[in-house]
């Protein structure tokens, strides 16, 4: 069912959006405040994707760019639409909808910033389920819809679109390349398809998923119960069902480095008492695998959140800092994340891991420990 | 006057666009092949700049890149047309003409590919009045005409279109970071103008300057007479009409690096007998400045060009090698390329040198040495 969203929403969708984001996606300060001030007292609608017409023309928007770079060189605001109408005018249609490529905090409110500019509303879905942080590595192109033309806007007024036809990885690289040159942010709006389209490809109900784990998260703390609990509960009745502590404890090593574009590093997360084997976590923007020496307890595409210990608000991998107290969650993915196919554009071998994918839900070894 | 040309006088164009290029635009070799290829015995039609149309659309196009990377990555040769035909969509125009943007090996050809494969005429002019390392480096840009939009293609046919707005520097360093990104060569249309934009800003007549020189070359060492004369008289009646050596000897160093999509480096050249100061030439992609001791023979935007001793054969930057006996000649520019505008864009300045313009007719010190 369609629903509409409003400033008030914000606070819960960017939480939510957030833990979803794995570590990526985006710090949500900044993406509540771009929707807030275009947002005003007014309303968005958000379309669910079962009830798109047929031939609806969604095209998606979003921020590019290294998580770390985005946290200090804050968007004009008026990139996102700049790159919605280039495409529009190289496609020859007009947007009818928009809609995020990722869950994060910037990439949940991108297309909501959008919306609030044009008037557009903003589709229920998206093509990753989580963030991830390459332009291919969407259920979209999986799933048979392809990036190309790419349009790519940034703070200046520079526009440039990218045709690299049914190449999305060839259009991840040279997007990737403008966006450095462009000082590590840029906006797109990329993978134009249809209401159709949209079924068949994209993660349905992503931003109503979002916006009910903030509020969870954000009740019980009100309440004093648990908000791991609180997470659990919601995810039980989505694509999602299945979430575990794989560890908690006090972060007592990061290593970052932006290159190639990217964020990319890994966090040493060791026992609250300091006796025992450490958890480390590897990300490139979003976390990759957690490993218990070397077993790997959780791993790409499935979720790995690292969250505070108490308030379970999520950590992006560009906030984690020395002597944070923190759980790590590893949350399932829908099926449609999981299929030989999805593997291949986003599974551990497409970021170099040398890790089978297994199921998180089967891999924590001994009595998978419930959340709670 | 318009003129037709024929695969017969690629070797001759090539020869004398090479010259022009001062030791970069690519090697001609490659670019004459690609053009007798696409030609065979058909001929192209080569416009006068005073005949066209005041509203002729004329679309320029060119490959960029390292000339030390266009050596080895032969283009398919689609790449050029791919990039008209984008810029062409993008502006809703069709060209009526294409033309060169510099002189030299590779790009005084491609446009005659491009006029091969889809039968457009070839206007006689460029707009650098010989070569110049990067896109804003333009007469065009001096006197008020825009590169973007631009269109690039590369090898899979990919293709990205890019503007900036009248922001040219900053059209070259994103179409430069697409371009390393495509393998470091990509092929380009950019500055489309009319008719009347050619005259007011494009550099007149240098394909037909071009072939009278490599012919003029060709002609005199078959008739044991000095090639250099012959580049001595053959411009003395254009734009250029100063010829100055400015050294001979022997190449006793060369450094050179394919870096941020450049070939950087520089040359020395010691005299023939080994006695007494070496003269140093700093390039990237072309020949920047000629320097003995600290006292500077010749600067950009003059060319400095360096030559087979006997045969005056031009040698371009990445062909330098340990051993070459040379001659360097230094040749002076037309006027328009010395105007405190177009100094700003492509003065020594430019490019970082902490040296003023002097022109090279008035710098040579002594008895400037003619050439013959």
């Amino acid at each position: 069912m369609s629903w509409t969203l409003t400033a008030a929403d914000l606070p819960d969708l960017a939480r939510g959006a957030t833990l979803l984001g794995t570590g990526g996606g985006g710090d949500p300060t900044i993406g509540s405040l771009l929707v807030r001030q275009a947002l005003g007292d007014r309303s968005l609608t958000i379309l669910d994707p079962d009830e798109l017409a047929d031939d609806l023309v969604v095209i998606p928007t979003a921020q590019m760019g290294a998580p770390t770079v985005m946290l200090e060189k804050i968007p004009a605001g008026t990139e996102p639409t700049l790159a919605l109408r280039t495409l529009e005018a190289h496609l020859g249609r007009v947007a009818q909808a928009t809609m995020p490529i990722e869950c994060g905090g910037i990439n949940s409110m991108i297309p909501l910033l959008v919306a609030a500019e044009t008037g557009l509303p903003v589709v229920d879905a998206d093509g990753m389920g989580r963030a991830f942080p390459e332009l291919s590595m969407e259920t979209f192109a999986v799933y048979g819809v392809h990036g190309s033309p790419l349009a790519l806007a940034g703070e200046r007024g520079e526009t440039v679109v990218i045709d690299t036809g049914d190449d999305d990885r060839q259009m991840e690289w040279l997007a990737r390349g403008v966006t450095i040159r462009l000082g590590g942010v840029a906006h797109i709006a990329e993978y134009a398809m249809s209401g159709a389209q949209v079924r068949a490809t994209a993660v349905p109900r992503t931003l109503s998923m979002a916006l009910a784990l903030g509020r969870a998260i954000r009740l019980a703390r009100h309440a004093k119960r648990s908000p791991f609990e609180a997470i659990a509960q919601t995810l039980s009745t989505t694509l999602y069902p299945h979430v575990r502590e794989l560890f908690a404890g006090k972060v007592t090593d990061v290593q970052r480095r932006t290159r190639d574009g990217f964020a990319k590093g890994w966090a040493q997360i060791s026992p609250p008492d300091g006796v025992g084997q450490a958890l480390e976590v590897e990300f490139q923007n979003e976390n990759l695998v957690a490993r218990l020496g070397t077993d790997v307890l959780a791993v790409v595409p499935d979720l790995i959140c690292v969250v505070d210990a108490e308030s379970a608000e999520p950590i992006t991998t560009e906030r984690l800092r020395y002597g944070q107290r923190v759980r790590v969650l590893g949350i399932s993915t829908p099926e449609l994340m999981r299929t030989p196919a999805a593997l291949a554009a986003f599974g551990p071998a497409a970021f170099g891991l040398d890790v089978p994918f297994v199921p998180v839900e089967t891999r924590v070894v001994g009595a998978p420990a419930a959340v709670g």
